[in-house]
């Protein structure tokens, strides 16, 4: 993966992802021990999309490894808003239920918002709800982040490197990682304090403005879209970016390649995440505290 | 105010506020003649803090202006949070109150944060609920948004200043300003599609990353922070500092001062709001603005 010329540090976010389900695993063990109670992630999943189902079966594997109970709610593609709603509304409902997921994208006939609006804010493991969002704005320790940018934020952490003061340049104005990146970093606090600039396709000088950063965030879905002329010697480099890309050589016909040409680039970094195995396995690891979160948040609630 | 030697467009607020707040006058016209309601400001306001209280008067002023019907609640320093949650709770209830304003700070007894999530989001025309702060970093048109980053954007529109693609260096972070007008300038469409970078107290190399700007916003409260060496020639400057600096040769003992030193950047530039004139009129004409906004979402939701 890495060349031989590279001086680059690989910021390796399976082995990092492991430590953290390792503690989340320890955490659970001592819930289950002093109260009998075991957290619950329930899924839901609508449609057959197969990317989709992958990942569901993904999280439900990671969740019962580390001892979250689950639930798989898999609901035809004829799902109407209203049917989900329904279930939305009896997990909302259930004590046993701590986390609930929606595995987007959602088929067309089924409106997004309303079903992300409808998911108690207290179980919204994806941080997806506006009232997380907006608390995550404000600072407040109660929000429930998105699990992707709650990713980057801790292995820029527990790869100890410093982002009070520095610039971040995030490529990429989604809800799932740009804007809520963006939020997380610019708060009070540690692995946080950073100046951070959030950039996207209708930037000019895109290149100019991502050679400015310290730290570089490429979320753009678009692959291997950040080249050499994107970032100066020893820039710390995140790539989010999770694409197919069409080879015929291999043998499913396609292979993944993340938002950064690692080849090009990775020489002239300080440190860069590899696809796979950078921000992805992050990912999944912060479903998993966000739902012990959830679970802790709920039983404060409720005492 | 400026010098003879400046070739810098001065950005009046006070003349793009009247030019609004005549538009919202029109507007309550028509909706009176229509449907024979009149809109309706609640402003709350806590204690004895003589800044506040002419901050309201000013409020409930312009609201009177432009023919909004308004309320003014004020409550002893004494007050407790239950004692104020009783009354938001009140003004929530009530079909003949369209938007809920309270005065900022409060007193330390009042927990903020309670009543600022205590105020239905749709009343909320400050734009401080979480809901509403959520809506917005989701690009939600349904979002009231708070008055000062909205008077910021919309001087931009109404001055010709386009945003798309531009760097838009924003100086301070705060929840009033700094944040919201990220979120609001790195949405998509007129008025928006930024490049934005939010700088703070903590960023290192503040002045060198304040050139990089075409469009630099300060914020940080702090009197004539920003000097020649945080601009280069040709950008636009939007001040929303609002200082009191001693002067013992003025009557008051004090003069208003923004977060520029409007003297020494002002011939740099290529249009500067001054303080006063500037973006304060222009955050008043918001309030108006969110008021009918808020009044006609709620006739909406009931119709």
């Amino acid at each position: 993966m890495i060349t031989e010329n590279t001086k680059a540090r690989l910021l390796d976010g399976a082995v990092v992802a492991a430590r953290i389900k390792q503690e989340v695993q320890d955490e659970i063990a001592r819930m289950v021990e002093t109260s009998g109670y075991r957290p619950c992630l329930a899924a839901v999943r609508v449609g057959d999309d197969p990317a989709s189902a992958v990942y569901v079966r993904n999280k439900i594997k990671a969740s019962e490894e580390v001892g979250i109970r689950s639930e798989h709610h898999a609901l035809p593609e004829s799902t109407s808003t209203a049917e989900m709603l329904a279930l939305i509304n009896d997990l909302n409902q259930r004590d046993d239920v701590d986390g609930i997921l929606t595995q987007l994208p959602l088929p067309r006939a089924i409106d997004e918002t309303t079903i992300i609006e409808a998911i108690d804010p207290a179980k919204d493991v994806d941080g997806f709800h506006p009232m997380n969002v907006g608390r995550l704005a404000m600072g407040d320790p109660a929000a429930l982040v998105p699990c992707t940018p709650l990713g980057c934020e801790r292995l820029l952490l527990e790869s100890g490197i410093e982002t009070t003061g520095a610039h971040v340049v995030i490529i990429g104005r989604s809800m799932l990682v740009g804007k809520p990146l963006a939020l997380l970093l610019m708060r009070k606090g540690k692995g946080a304090d950073a100046t951070v600039t959030v950039a996207h396709s209708r930037s000019r000088n895109l290149a100019e403005i991502s050679r400015t950063a310290d730290i570089l965030v490429a979320a753009i879905g678009q692959p291997e879209f950040v080249r050499s002329e994107f970032v100066r010697e020893g820039v710390v480099v995140l790539d989010v970016g999770i694409n197919r890309v069409g080879e015929q050589a291999s043998e499913k016909g396609y292979r993944i390649a993340g938002d950064v040409a690692f080849e090009e680039i990775a020489s002239k970094t300080r440190a860069i995440t590899p696809v796979p195995g950078g921000v992805g396995p992050m990912t999944v690891a912060m479903l998993m505290v966000n739902t012990v979160t959830a679970c802790e948040n709920q039983t404060e609630l409720a005492a």
